[in-house]
This record gives structure tokens, C-alpha cells and sequence, in this order.
């Protein structure tokens, strides 16, 4: 007879832990993702800001899994999920499972407005990271070629929508960019003068740390030029700003041309599909064991399930997609065995996010730190997670040395440039500019 | 009075060459590139190839130029020079110059069937090097998933025209990725059944090395399962393979879905517009001192020139673009000081291709060499003409990691997936797939 086959979607931290949880049981393992890589998430801003390359925080999931047996990898796009027939929909076939893990996460929610989505893109993937980057470093080329102060200053303001963590580390990143590693590039702009607004709709940032670690931030974010604006609601979006709602109800215009979105949680598409209760952001509410309403064969976990342990929600990070996967593995191994269904228990082993250059807030139990032990506890736990000696090796390698020199190694524009500003405004800033005579720039 | 004013077009090894060699002379330069970065070319196959990151062979220009107090650098797309009025036309303006000089380059030729760049790209950029890598990798998992045995052998069939140094670098990496770095990852293939063509017009490889070193390449890319096809013309491309001609005039066609092009020069079209002669390529013929006729203004350096050197002409390679950018700041600094023209000399330094892992051929002056000692050498060079101390240091490893593991860390697929072979496919081959039963795949 065949051995069971666990079918599971998405290679993130939670299919990728649970499939290596299963290595010595006796299955069969389908690993199902429409990417060819596992992506370190947690890291992905330093890619959008240029410390760090694609494969530094990517590798194949195949290599990942090339000595496991018992496990093949199939690149592509679930679509929909049949709980009563066993079967997952891919765009091109159907895949017949025993066991399904589902595992797909979530992405940035733009609160009904996905039109938004085109002037702040999120940061979820590797393009969405290259995207970003080439927004940020083509403003500081559009701002050299502006001559208009107001049209300049907008190039130079950058807004980042939300101060979770990945804001927090996108507006810090931001800051240290016009800080250090620009600053003596540019002749007709001081790109010291950058502006970066990390605007929160709640009244603090980082509101899964305590309000200690909150002001820490804060005051760390300012050191970097970054204005801090909570109880702030943005309310449109455009090519050319944002328009914000305060806390007074008053309405107030940002013109900036590059926004960054890092607000919201909208779960994978996939979750509808299985036809059990969802919560508001379209998450599953599982059982006690993962596994969803009258599928006990079924198992949702990471940042696509609504759980709660000790009556706190689980949150949506690495460790309970880690520990969700393993846990998943844990009963389909007991099933086949003689084990019993148990139910997931989530450890919290800490958050931490950081800000920039030697600055990082950690909260691990009931403790608190901040400043640059926090920053070094930082480091190591994200060496240590990523997947891969070489990437550990090279990740450690390339951040020793954007410390050393304030430099960023991969601030390259690629993709189309699109329309910069007319050259006209070169050398109009007289103070940093080559001396305009003899080099007559008009325009068209 | 103002300094004069030198506008250089083209940030590669030419202009920039040009632009610090310019750093102490009494002028302002102007250095216009339509992207931000330098690229280091002679590496770029190995981003294709997925060896190297693309910020390990790219580099800021702006950072290059940083420290040069009169130089500025101008992100632009240059779409004509007028040699009269003295101007150069960018996409939204005019550029005056006193001094110019022109490093725009050159990129492959199609022979005029540019619509076979879709289905063959080229290796120009570090886009282009990007696409090459997305296309080779996503082979490999398309014939994954082919069932048909003749449409899997054309997803493992890759074609690369023309056998010079890129063409041979690219076959013999593609050969590589089949035998060692891919060896284990899949279940339904086996990837060392892959086959490359390397498919030439003309009657050897690497034209420009000696016979002898020719035949060692050949041999060395034999061991990496390449099969060279010479005097073989290819006649048509389209997305299911090509059809080529052989000698004796018989018309064949090759089934393969992944074809990379590496033939023919194709000078940038600016030369069209300075209105002086052309060669067939499209290259200005300039005077002895890189100078156009009829003005001593306007140089033309690097691969955009066709010059002769001892009644040899110069080879469109990094040597050339880097002695003509030179030559061209030492004619200019001359004019402004009490100095004279003269014609520009070419130094000749040697001629390298490396075919993989270990495995190079070395032609300097009337020494030839190949094997392992000219891989060293290769390396060796490659790596100290890397501009830039982090660049250098990383490449390094990376190749050092590399050579130790046969593994390449930047094997990512990023952008569309697309259309790959419908999933029924899998399974199919009995010997390397997991068993079927209990996981039916049905196409819908």
C-alpha cells in the first residue's frame, strides 16, 4: 500500500518546517509553492534598502529539501482547495492529498483601497523588495535633476504607512540611506535633507512592544531624521503624496512621491476556499490542534490561521509559523503512529525589531532592552535563523561591512527608469553645484 | 572664465576610465549614463548563470565618482550628439559641451531579425543577465513537470549562438549547472541528461585565440556535456527551438525551449548622428587619436570605435575601452596644457575565456596556456580589475564557495513564472519519481 501523502502549500517558514519535520515519517511529501525559494521575510527591508542581495535572504526550496527522500517540490499556483473531495486545484491540475497542510500567509492589507497598492507598493517578495529599492534610489536621481524646491522636497519625503516592525525598519533604513551612505554622492542636492514620515494610525509605534520599547524606538527614529506621526489615518493615496486624516478629525495633505505601505493584514485568497469560519482579515479560525472544522486531516498554520494560546492571540510571526508547522507534522506523525492528538501550545520567545546602525528594541518575557545590546541580540538571532551556511556566512559578511563603511553594497536601479524630472534644474542649487556657465542646459 | 566643459557619454570601462583620468585636469565633467551603475561585463555571464549576485559585478557610478570634486554625474538617455552647435540631446533636454567623448558601446547583432531577441535573449545587461537565469532555471522545472519525453528533452536542451569568449563561458556554465549544481534537486528528471549546443558559423571556437587553444576548449567543453556545432549558421529562432544551416547547405532544426544569443556586434545608434563614416557594425572610424574628422573635439573610445593598431583592428573588449578612455582624457588634457596630440597605441595584454570550473584558456602575447593555471590567471585578473574593495572581497568568496561546493547561491526565479507544462506529467519517470498511487494528478 502506498504511504500517505502530505500535500503542503507554500514554503515559507511553516510548510518548509513542516516538511522537514516529516523527513523520517513514513510519507510522502508534496511541497507545493509558486516560487522556486524560501524567503527570509524578517530581512527582506534590508534588500528593499540595498544592504543586502536577493539570494542573500532567498534559496531554492529544492536545495532545501534536495536530501530528504520522502519530499519532492512542485512549483505552482494553488488556486483552490476541495476538503470533502481531497484535492488541491493548481492553475494546471488537480493534486489529490491525504494530508494538507496549508500554509500560504498573508499580505499587507490596503483596507479596500488595493488601487493604492500601485503608488505604495508592500513588501512581501523579492520584487516587491526590488521595487522598492529602485523607487528609493531613483527619487534621489529624480531630486538632483528637480529645480523646483517644493517638486525637489517632495522627491526627498519618503512615507512609510504603518510602524509594525517592517515599518519601523523600512523608516530607519530610509533615514541612514540620506544620513550615510548618499551623502556624498549627489553635486546639486544634500540628500542629508531627506525626510522620512512613519505614519501610524494607532497611538504609538510598535504596538506589539511594550510603550517603553515604543519611546526607545521613537527616539531612535529621530536620530535618523525619521518624524514619527501616530493617531495619523491615511485616508488617499496618490502618485504625488498621501492625504491623512488626525486624530481631531482635520485632513491634511503629505505631498511625497514615494510611499511605502506596511499597514494591515489580508490572509492568502486559498482560505476561502475551505469553506470554514474565517476572521475579519480573512484568516482561519482553527482548532485546538491546527487542523480546521470537521477536517482533522486538514491543518492551517503561520500567519494564514486565527489561533490563540494562553488567551492571547498567536502572532503572525516567524516562531508561530515555525513552531504551527512543526506542531502539524507533530500530529500527522501521530496519527500514523500511536501518538494522540494534542493541542498547539505557542512559546514566545521574544520580539525584536531594529531600527537601524546599532540600534534595536528587544522584549524577551519580561524583559526589555534597547540601544546596541538589543541591536547585537538582533543580528545573531537572524544569523542564526537564516537558512544555509553559506547565506549565514555572506549575510554576516556584507552587514560587517555596510557597519564599517556606512556603504550600502547593492543600491543598484534595474527595471525600466521611467520619467525623471526635465535636466533643466541641474546646477540650480548654486551652493553644491558645478558652476552652470559654458554648459547651457535648456530644455526641449 | 568657466572650465571647459567635458560631457562624457557611457559609464562602462571607457567613460569612466576617461572621467578619473580627467580627475586633476582644469575641467568640469559631466558624465552621463541611462542607468546608475557601472558593470563590470566580462562577469555578467556569471549572473546569468547564477554564481554571482548582481551587485557583485555592479556598482554605483555616483560612488565611483563620489570623491572626484569636478565631476557630477547625470542619470540620461542620450539620444543624439550635434558635433556643430556642440550639444548633446538627452531625452527631456540639451547638454552643451566643450569636450566630448563617447563610450556608448555596442550590443549583440540579430543580423536584422531583431524579433529573434524575444526568443533568444542576449547579454548586455544585468535585466538581460536576470531573464537568462529566470529562463534557465524555470527550464529545469518545466521539463519537471513534462510528461512527453521529446518536449522534456526540449526543456533540457538549451542552444547558445555564437562561440566566442561569452558564448563559450555561458555553454560551458550551463553545462555545469546540469552535472554538478542541480544533480540532486529534482525527482522526475535527471538533470545531467541535459544537453547544451554551442552552435558557431564559423569553422572553430574562439575565433580570436590560436587553433591550439581553440581545440583545448573544445575538449575542456566536451567533459561539460557541451556539444559544439561549427560551421553551423542559425537561420531561424522561434519559441519552440531554431533552425540552423549547415555547411554543406542541408537546413536542420533544433527543438529547444531555452536559446541564448551571443553573436554579432551591433555599435550603439548614437554614432548615426555625428555624421561621419560608419563600418558595417555601425562603428565611427575615428583618426589615429580617437578623434572624429573634422572635430578634434569629439572622441569615440571602447567598443563604438572601429580603429586599427599595427594594422590589426582593436578588440571590442574592456583592454580597448579602458586605453582608449585613457588615451582620450590624455589627448584633452593635453590641448588645455602645452602638450600634443598623438595616435593612440593599443596594448595588447592577453585574451582569457574561462569554460568552468578549473578549466580556462589564456592567450598572452605569443604564450598560450589553458587548464587550471589559466583558470588562476583568469581569476586572478578578473578579480583585481572588480572596482571597488567590497566587490572584490565578495566575488571572491562567493567563487571560493562556489569551486568548494559546485553549488551557485543565486539560482532565485524572480518575476513571472508563466506558463509551464501541465502537472499530469509528474510521475511519469518510473525510476526517480515518488510512487504515484494515493496522490492522483489529473489534468482538469
Amino acid at each position: 500500500m502506498a504511504q500517505p501523502h502530505v500535500v503542503i502549500l507554500g514554503g515559507g517558514f511553516g510548510g518548509l518546517t513542516a516538511a522537514r519535520a516529516l523527513a523520517k515519517a513514513p510519507v510522502r511529501v508534496t511541497l507545493v509553492d509558486r516560487r522556486n525559494h524560501h524567503l527570509f521575510q524578517p530581512l527582506l527591508y534590508q534588500v528593499a534598502t540595498a544592504a543586502l542581495n536577493p539570494s542573500d535572504i532567498a534559496y531554492p526550496i529544492r536545495a532545501v529539501l534536495a536530501k530528504q527522500a520522502n519530499a519532492r517540490v512542485l512549483l505552482a499556483d494553488a488556486r483552490g482547495i476541495d476538503p470533502v473531495r481531497r484535492v488541491v486545484t493548481l492553475d494546471d491540475g488537480e493534486l489529490a492529498y491525504d494530508y494538507l497542510v496549508v500554509a500560504t500567509g498573508a499580505t499587507h492589507s490596503y483596507f479596500g483601497h488595493d488601487d493604492w497598492s500601485t503608488h505604495a507598493p508592500g513588501l512581501k517578495s523579492i520584487e516587491d523588495a526590488l521595487e522598492i529599492r529602485r523607487r528609493v534610489f531613483l527619487a534621489y536621481e529624480a531630486a538632483e535633476r528637480e529645480a523646483d524646491p517644493a517638486a525637489q522636497a517632495a522627491w526627498l519625503r519618503f512615507v512609510v504607512v504603518g510602524a509594525g516592525p517592517t515599518g519601523v525598519e523600512l523608516a530607519g533604513a530610509l533615514g541612514e540611506i540620506g544620513l550615510h551612505t548618499l551623502a556624498k554622492d549627489f553635486r546639486t542636492i544634500d540628500p542629508t535633507r531627506v525626510e522620512v514620515l512613519l505614519v501610524e494610525g494607532n497611538p504609538r509605534v510598535l504596538g506589539g512592544f511594550t510603550p517603553k520599547l515604543g519611546t526607545a524606538a521613537e527616539a531612535s527614529l529621530g536620530r535618523r531624521h525619521v518624524t514619527v506621526r501616530c493617531n495619523t489615518k491615511v485616508t488617499a493615496v496618490d502618485a504625488g503624496g498621501v492625504e491623512v486624516q488626525l486624530a481631531d478629525g482635520r485632513r491634511e495633505r503629505i505631498e511625497a512621491r514615494t510611499v511605502l505601505w506596511a499597514a494591515g493584514v489580508k490572509a492568502s485568497p486559498l482560505a476561502a476556499s475551505l469553506g470554514v469560519p474565517l476572521d475579519g482579515a480573512g484568516r482561519v479560525k482553527v482548532e485546538g490542534d491546527l487542523s480546521i472544522p470537521g477536517h482533522p486531516e486538514v491543518f492551517v498554520v503561520g500567519d494564514l490561521a486565527a489561533c490563540a494560546f494562553d488567551g492571547k492571540p498567536v502572532p503572525g510571526v516567524c516562531q508561530g509559523a515555525i513552531q504551527g508547522g512543526r506542531h502539524a507534522a507533530r500530529m500527522i506523525r501521530a496519527d500514523l503512529g500511536s501518538g494522540k492528538r494534542a493541542p498547539f501550545r505557542y512559546k514566545d520567545k521574544g520580539s525584536l525589531a531594529t531600527i537601524g546602525r546599532a540600534s534595536a528594541v528587544a522584549q524577551i518575557g519580561a524583559r526589555s532592552h534597547h540601544g546596541f545590546f538589543a541591536w547585537l541580540l538582533w543580528w545573531v538571532i537572524h544569523i542564526f535563523y537564516l537558512i544555509g551556511f553559506k547565506n549565514r556566512f555572506f549575510v554576516m559578511l556584507s552587514w560587517a561591512w555596510s557597519w564599517l563603511t556606512f556603504q550600502r553594497g547593492a543600491r543598484l536601479i534595474t527595471g525600466e527608469v521611467g520619467a525623471l524630472p526635465a535636466i533643466h534644474g541641474i546646477g540650480a542649487d548654486g551652493a553644491r553645484a558645478l558652476p552652470p556657465a559654458g554648459e547651457t542646459i535648456s530644455p526641449r
